[in-house]
């Protein structure tokens, strides 16, 4: 069988996907490696910012996502995608996995991606309690509280300045003695009476039972530990797309992203890229669901194309 | 009082801004003209594809999306914006109405678009009911059914493409003897067996009680009055983009959509656009929704270097 659309990935994004392509009768796959679909989101402790659901539980939410494509009718199959091939002058891409083959006229791929971990005790235990790695996300959270931020790059700015407006104190711990960042992103920054910034420290443990109580530090100069009282800490120190397996096919921008606007049109015709695993400036949930949207319109005309 | 940012519409875009901007703790109104806020949807009898919120009503869902942005914490006011003006090197944007004025630093223009009306009797009583502008919202309601397309555009095209895969029938209304749409469209549209054309008519009425029964029909040739038995129309006229207060200040496309990408950024510094009143390939809730979100972003990059 020759599908008219595989969709690699079942976040937000391929879920969306999903659904549109039903309701578009479009003959379609989805494939992913998790048996637990609904991508990153379904190990948020809270999400405050999908319009409509107020405060729900991250995993609910994937899961109302995932009810919603198979209402519409979806079907999944649980296999890793290893390499995508072309046949037919492009015309049949091909999914290969461990198993079987898998042929279709479109692909999206919406894999995602994963925000890089400091890899210390404590952080993997408290993720969604206290551990966060999105400031839009999980800033508001934090409301009157005191909060870290670790990290010296533009995001790692720019989730300080959100929390510099939200909560009562906000640290940022910096391994070096100066920040990547925009000279702007620096400036503002400064400017923030409430930021202090711990130079040449690094975060040696998260500590905490149900909840973050402190974030173990250690001075990169003196090599002196010692103990910082917050109710979060904002990890922003990269993203990793999960773009492995398009890295032969597509053109990816330096951190590994593929490029596309909002369309989702690579420059394979018929290949599509949708959710986090995209150039955008703002991963969400939100953008994430109307990238899968957008993805179908564009997988639509392309069909009408060939 | 000087807002960090003034948003102009409470459709899904506006109040997805209201949702993000009030968890970044900025100082922000939105202004609605009509008192029941929440944009077309609240006018819409079902909605299927907001991932999530399946077979929700759009009334439901347009006061979920109000509800949520009060839960924020979010300001409404009910009043209509007249003109935009620039003060202190256009750092200030006002906000006149008929009665006061309101200034911010940012403004979001989230007023949305309007789909063009046939004016023909009981196109707006039957409006949710059979007769529909958005195939790729509603087509799937009418899985099975005989349905109608009018219009010779593109999108009159898509649609009834769209529809094709859907419908058992499908007849395509123009009222002249060819389409302007692309020929691509147009070649795949001859090639769909349940596809038929009915060229130089129009129609003079549609006909039904709580559910859409028949489409009077008019040749433009002969003057011939005849019926049409279908249970849904697909209007696919035009859309009409709420951009007349911005058409001094921000350059407007050909149909009168503001130019902007899904950074929202306009090229007015501090001015934005979010929602169906920009240049996108797919206007839908959650692209809408996206946008709101994404506006916010470019809002904070902007109060940030300024």
């Amino acid at each position: 069988m020759i599908y008219d659309l595989i969709i690699l990935g079942a976040g937000p994004a391929g879920l969306a996907a999903a659904i549109y392509a039903q309701r578009a009768n479009l003959t379609c796959l989805v494939m992913e490696k998790e048996y637990m679909s609904g991508g990153q989101v379904v190990n948020t402790y809270e999400v405050d910012n999908y319009p409509g659901l107020p405060g729900i539980g991250g995993f609910e939410l994937g899961m109302k996502f995932h009810e919603h494509a198979e209402q519409m009718g979806a079907s999944f199959v649980n296999v890793e995608a290893r390499h995508i091939g072309l046949e037919d002058d492009g015309k049949i891409k091909v999914i290969y996995t461990d198993q079987e083959e898998y042929r279709a006229r479109a692909v999206i791929l919406a894999m995602g991606a994963a925000y890089r971990k400091l890899g210390v005790p404590g952080e993997k235990e408290l993720s969604g309690v206290g551990v966060s790695y999105c400031a839009t996300c999980d800033g508001a959270f934090f409301r009157g509280r005191k909060a870290a931020v670790v990290g010296g790059g533009d995001v790692a700015m720019e989730d300080a300045l959100f929390l510099a407006r939200v909560c009562e104190k906000v640290y940022v711990i910096h391994r070096r003695d100066s920040f990547r960042a925009a000279p702007i992103l620096q400036k503002k920054l400064r400017e923030c009476e409430n930021v202090e910034i711990l130079w040449n420290t690094v975060v040696s443990g998260i500590v905490g039972n149900s909840h973050l109580e402190c974030l173990k530090l250690k001075s990169t100069d003196t090599g002196e530990e010692y103990v910082l009282d917050v109710e979060g800490v904002f990890i922003a120190v990269g993203t990793v797309p999960n773009t492995r397996i398009a890295e032969k096919l597509l053109k990816l921008d330096k951190d590994g992203y593929i490029a596309a606007d909002e369309t989702g049109v690579t420059e394979v015709p018929g290949i599509f890229a949708a959710g986090d695993i995209r150039t955008k400036q703002l991963k969400q949930i939100v953008t994430a669901v109307a990238d899968g949207a957008n993805a179908v319109e564009s997988v639509q005309k392309y069909l009408r194309s060939i």
